[in-house]
Formats: structure tokens, sequence, C-alpha cells
């Protein structure tokens, strides 16, 4: 095991990465910002490294800074966090030169999963559903119809160069289509000065749906069930929970035994994540791999019981994974709330600024991970995430009573946030019957 | 279920019963002495009821003034907590005659375990192993000898009036009982006038086991596992964890079957704990049941995933146990460590004072019970415990290392506390091996 590792990252996960290193009993070595000098994760680490400027791309995304600061503090590994230099394969292969320990995956895996459409194309090979769709343009009405009908209506028509809701044509029938394809070329080629388009199976509010993966450098790859992650705002997940209120034990074990397969496509190693889409039908579709450790992945432990990041720092040692799959087993339910400083009434823009009451939610079942005391400063640099709240229940009614519970101890002034937001969400009728989709946030609150 | 509840107690049980309540959309009233007026709990009830001076017998323990805040509020039920007037019969009554709904077993369960001896002699009828002896004081050698071979040795002879460990003598085998005898009944009529003593088997160092048992209104009695609180000072427990390390499936089993018998006989509801001795050779001896919810339920409560409180105002409103005993199931291991306001280096006096820091641990698996925050005055009226801190582990070597790390971000200044030696106690070797016994602390610890 190490003895000591540094944290390139900043805020919560910084120092949720520090905690689980504390149990393993490694020493940690944080990295700052000026901005960051006097912020929590600075003073949880047992030592701390200057790295920069308040801009990120001059310290937490400057890579010479960061390996200095390891090389320096006699660190053995890095682990990243997400965000910042997390899904970097450069960055990986610039620690392995240097003789450090990267925690997360092989950098192949990390660049194979970057390319989305290399990404699209090995989840085929591998067997995983991937948005059916044509490969390329489709030339004439006859090859459109044929694929069409392979495809399954309703299908969408979009414009290869098109953007902003522009060139795109919804068709619920093959009566349609021919007439689509016509007026989405037209216009995409007014709009764009191309006309070709392109077909693509249209899903009317399906679900995110993620499945966790964790892997260790002996070939053992362990799924811990899915998340929901349906709730999204400008495609920003706000509120997260596992297991779904959509899955059934089949749906699930055919979307983890293929997060499996795609894990096992690129040589996975680490935590990382499969995102799919789920329609209504039960089918679901791969949409990308995240090759790090998710913000959201507190609702999988809650329910699993294992701790993903010490995980993560084991196998990174060559340690194997501590749980085999046939004792996975998810229990009770699981939320997670973001509290971001972000104004609601400001169509949800970053509230950066100073805190001056900062009370957390404690007591039965109820998880805070956070980096903000009273006199913290929201930066407007990073992120705006100051917390996250999440709740534990027997059952889905149990977590979301909780968590209104937890919510209505969570006293945060000086910065806006999106703490009464979570409030009107948890008494929302359609979310408390696990109705929800990734329009739902959109449909409800204004900005969102 | 009810609409409003008076929670008749301070500090943190007063706010954990109200985040049950709030959690089951009850409202809740505070009520509060003098010295409480600006307490948490008063702060987190929906409404608070002032019910006297800083002395308990004159507020918190003042029958009328309990009952007057209830009835003035149009409070249904009062939960009483622990201490105060949770296992008092005659408070369970006069809830009873003004119409309250007392949250806690029938008054002549109450009343039945209260008294020692019947509970005793109850217990032995209900075929619930006590610690073996006689039933009065033996008069002569043969009888003595007689008796002491059927309760095997080590036996204790005690003074049937003594006190202060005087009269008291071990005898190893049938050798030496006739000079113990002589010399303890000689030592007791010296000291107190009377030479009678009696027999009790002798345990050396037993551990302190503790069944949690759950029962609704509809003959419905469940087991939700033991907890082992063998770490005292002074009888007062320090220390809790469930399960224990000491308990085969078996013996798990049988202390279970138990525990559900006793209830049974004295026609149990709510929640209540089977306290016994358990020896090395895996013997156990009913002690005392506890007619209340206890300050180390969060152990039970982080293995079994099962809400005490909530069950208890559950059953209390005539509904049946939302948990049956094949579904009962200890997943992991939880530590509760009791954060005093005491100091250690004075063989752990109360600290009364203003608290000046007070920052709590958080993250994975951490959960904070407490009723303090900076500016938080210590009062010297009640009781010292200010708040408890459990973790959760998927085995007792994650659990201590979870609580090892969650007592280093513990901060507190202004009073002097427990923590330190906690973490001196993580660090004991013996502890980590699970070899602890009710004298363990004692042996450790000046003034424990």
């Amino acid at each position: 095991m190490f003895n000591k590792i540094l944290v390139a990252n900043r805020g919560e996960i910084a120092i949720r990465v520090m905690r689980a290193a504390r149990e393993l009993g490694i020493k940690t070595v944080a990295v700052y910002s000026d901005a960051d000098k006097d912020a929590p994760h600075v003073h949880y680490a047992d030592e701390a490294f200057p790295i920069g400027p308040a801009q990120s791309t001059l310290s937490y995304l400057h890579i010479p800074n960061i390996i200095n600061a390891a090389v320096h503090t006699g660190a053995e590994a890095i682990h990243p966090g997400y965000g910042f230099l997390s899904e970097n394969d450069h960055f990986a292969r610039v620690c392995e030169t240097w003789g450090l320990v990267f925690i997360g995956p092989p950098a192949d895996a990390i660049q194979k999963m970057g390319i989305k459409a290399e990404a699209r194309r090995i989840m085929k090979e591998a067997g995983v559903p991937v948005v059916p769709g044509t490969e390329g343009t489709v030339s004439d009405v006859a090859e459109a119809r044929a694929i069409a009908e392979q495809i399954g209506y309703p299908i969408l028509v979009k414009a290869s160069f098109g953007g902003g809701g522009r060139g795109i044509r919804i068709v619920e029938s093959a009566d349609g289509l021919e007439d689509a394809l016509e007026r989405a070329s037209r216009e995409a080629k007014s709009a764009f000065g191309q006309g070709d388009v392109y077909l693509e199976k249209y899903l009317l509010n399906p679900r995110h749906i993620e499945i966790q993966v964790i892997a260790d450098k002996h070939g053992n790859v362990v799924t811990l069930g899915e998340r929901e992650s349906s709730l999204q705002r400008r495609r920003q997940k706000v509120m997260e929970e596992a297991p779904s209120p959509a899955l059934t034990p089949e749906i699930r074990e055919q979307m983890s035994e293929a997060s499996r397969k795609a894990a096992r496509a690129v040589d996975y190693v680490s935590a990382g994540t499969l995102e799919f889409l789920l329609d209504d039908t039960g089918h679901f579709y791969f949409m990308e791999m995240n090759t790090r450790v998710q913000v959201e992945h507190p609702c999988t432990e809650m329910v699993t019981g294992v701790d993903v990041v010490k995980e993560q720092i084991r196998v990174a040692a060559g340690l194997p994974l501590s749980i085999r799959q046939e004792d996975v087993k998810m229990q009770g339910w699981s939320i997670e709330c973001r509290i971001n400083a972000e104004d609601p009434d400001a169509m949800f823009r970053p509230s950066p600024g100073t805190v001056t009451t900062w009370k957390e939610p404690g007591g039965p079942w109820v998880r805070v991970d956070a980096a903000a005391q009273a006199g913290y400063v929201v930066q407007p640099y990073y992120d705006s995430l100051l917390a996250k709240l999440v709740t534990w229940g027997r059952d889905r009614d149990e977590a979301v009573a909780r968590m209104r519970r937890a919510l209505s101890e969570f006293e945060v002034d000086g910065v806006k946030t999106t703490i009464q937001m979570h409030q009107q969400l948890m008494e929302d009728a359609e979310f408390q019957q696990g109705r929800i989709h990734i329009n739902f946030l959109g449909e409800r609150f204004k900005g969102a």
C-alpha cells in the first residue's frame, strides 16, 4: 500500500479522497491555487503544496505544477478526483514517466472512451447496445425508409452539420418520412449551406441510468448496480438516486452484464461509469463511459456498503478488489442532492461570495460530503458544488422523507443555494412516484 | 398517526426523536427548563414550552409541568427519551389519565422490570437464565457446599446487608468455602452488625451484551440483534458496538430467543433492551431490562437499517411493526463513541462551560447525533453527553478505521471532552482484537 498520495483536486472530492486515504493509513498531500490557500481541503491534508494562480488552467489543470508538487513531497501516487485532469490520458501517461501511480484507469482506456465515435464503435463490437441510427448520411428515400424500418419509429432526421435544434425533424411513422427528409435537408441547406441528413432513433423523455463499474489489475470486473441521474439542469446532474425506480432485476442484470463487457473491452481498471439512456419499453443504449469516480458515487456506496474510493486506491496499489460480484447486494435506497452555490431566481447562475452561516444536517442515515464552513469563500473560478447531501432509507419513500428532513436542517447564509429547489422537488408528486426523465427538471424550473 | 407529539427530554435524544417525528410528518413540541431556553432542541422543535427552573426535579422530572405543556399545546402523545421520566410507570399512568399516549411500554411492564427482584423472578419463570445464586441467605456450611456445587466455582460469598466491597469473598474451589463463609460473616457482622451471607456465581471479567427488542400491540415481538456495551466507566457506558465480537450465531439466537420470551412474559410493547452478562464459556445471564430507547440504539440502526425511534412512534399509534423477524439481518459493523464534556485529566469529572469551537466529522458512514454547536453552554445540571459519534464499516476493522478518521475530524474547544480517550482506545491492541470486558476501561484509564 502507498505511504503518501497527492490529491490533484479541490473542494468536497479532495476531502472525500483524503478521508479514504486516512482510513487506509495513507498520508495525503493537498495542492492549492492562490485562491484556495485557506480552503478546507488544504487544512484536511497532512501537507499542502501551492500550484499556481486561481485560474485552473494555470493551477489544477497545469500538469507540470502538479507533477512538481508530487515529486517535491515524495507522493507515490496521484488521485485526480473528478473533473480537472481526471480524464486526461496525457496526464496519466506523464504520471507514469515520473514513476507516479495514476489512481485511475490505464491511459489507453481513458483515450478510447474519450473519443465518442471510437467508444461507440468499441461498444457495438462488444455487443453493448448504442442509440440506433445510420452510420453516415442517408442519400435517398428508399434507403432511409429501409433503415427507419429497422430502427423503429419514432425516428429523428438530423442535419449532419446542424446545431441549435435546426434541421431536426421527428418522424412518427413511415408516412411522414419522405416529407421530413426533404424539409430537414432544405432547412439544413439554408441554415448551414449543407443538406446532408442522417437518422437516429428518437427517445421521448428517456431516463439517464448509469452502472458503476470497478475493476482491478487481476482481471476482476465488478458492477455495483445502477444509479438514476435523470434529474439534470442544462445537462448538469442535480439529484441522483440508487437504485432506479425504473429498473426490473432483469434489466439491471442486462445493463450490468453489458457494462462488464464494456469494461473488459478496454481492459479497464479502477472505478468507471457506463452511462445509458433507458426508454419506456426497457431498452437501453450506451451514451458514454466516465473513466473516473463520479460526483454521485455516494448513492452507490450507501446501498452496497462498498467504499468506491478506497477500492480505487487499493486496486491502484495492485491489490485485488475486496468484493466479489456475488457479494454485491443493493440494500434500501439512497438519494443525493447537490447543494450548489447558485441563484434559482436568476436562472441558476453561480452565486459566489462568503458563506456566513453553515450548518449541516445530521442524525440517522444522513451523509454530508462537503468542503465549506462559515467564513468559506465560494470562488468564481471553480464549479459551484458546495456539498452533497445524501440520505439512505429502507425504501424510496423513507429516503425521500429523510431527505426532506435533512434539507430542512441545512442552513446556509451568505450565498444563494439550490436547497429550496430540492425541497420543492421532494414535494413533487411525479417525483415522489419516481416518474422522472431527462427533461423533467427543465419542465419544472425556469432556467433548468 | 399522531399530528403532534411532545418530547419530554433535552439534548441529543430530544433532537433524535424530533428527527424521527419530522420524517413521519408529525409536528413536535419541545419542553425546556430556564437553563435550556436557547438550547438546540428548543430551536429544532415546531414549538416549545417552558417547564420550570434548571434543576431537573423542578422541570424535566416535574410531571405536572410536562402534562400541562402537552395539554396546553395539544400534543397527542409524549416521547420520554431516555433518563428523566422514561422508566417512571407512574408518569406512564398519569399520561393515560389525561388521554395522552405514552410512547413507551405499558406502565405494568415498566413497573415489573423496575423492581429488580421481581424482574429476576419473572425471568426465571420465563426460562431466561439469571446469574445463579441462592434465593436467600445460607445458614450452614453443608447447605452452602451443596448450592456451590450446583452453581459451580468460582463463587462469591456476599453479605446480605453489605456494601462498598466489604463482606465479599471469592471462592475458587470447595476447599476454601468454609473459611470464606466464616470470614465474610464475621466481617459483615463487624461492619454492618448483621452476619447473613448468600452465594452468587462469580463471573470473571464478563462482557456486557444487550439485545434490542421491539414489540407492537398486535403481539409481534422482534429482536434486532445484540450490542456489546462492555466498555464502561464507573458503570456508565462509554463506547458500544454491534454486533459483539464475542457472539457466535448460536449464542446470538439463544440470547434473542430468551429476550423475546422475556418481552412476552411482561406483555411488552415499544423498544426495550435486555441486558446480559456473558462469560467466556458462552453462558449468559439476565441482569435487567431497560424499558426505553437506549443511548446506544444507533449501533443497532446502522447494522439493521431499522429506525428504532420511528418504530416506537408507529407502535404507540397502534400500527404494527414495519419489520418481521425473518427480515432482520445484521450487515457490517457499527461503533458508537460517546463524546462527553468531561475532563480525562481530572478523573473524568464533568466539564461544564461554553463550547467555542464545534466542528463535527462527516463524509461516508459517519453519523453524528448531537445537540451542540459553537456558543452552546454545557449546563452543570444535566448529563455530560455532547454527541454520539457513530461509524459503520463492512467489518469491525473498517468501522474502527473510520472511527479513528472521524475522531480526528472532531474539533471541540471551550470544554474538555472524551475525544482523546476514544482515540487512545482505538489504538489499543486488545480493543482492536475485540478482547474487551466490563473491567477493561478501569484497567486502562485512571478514574474510569
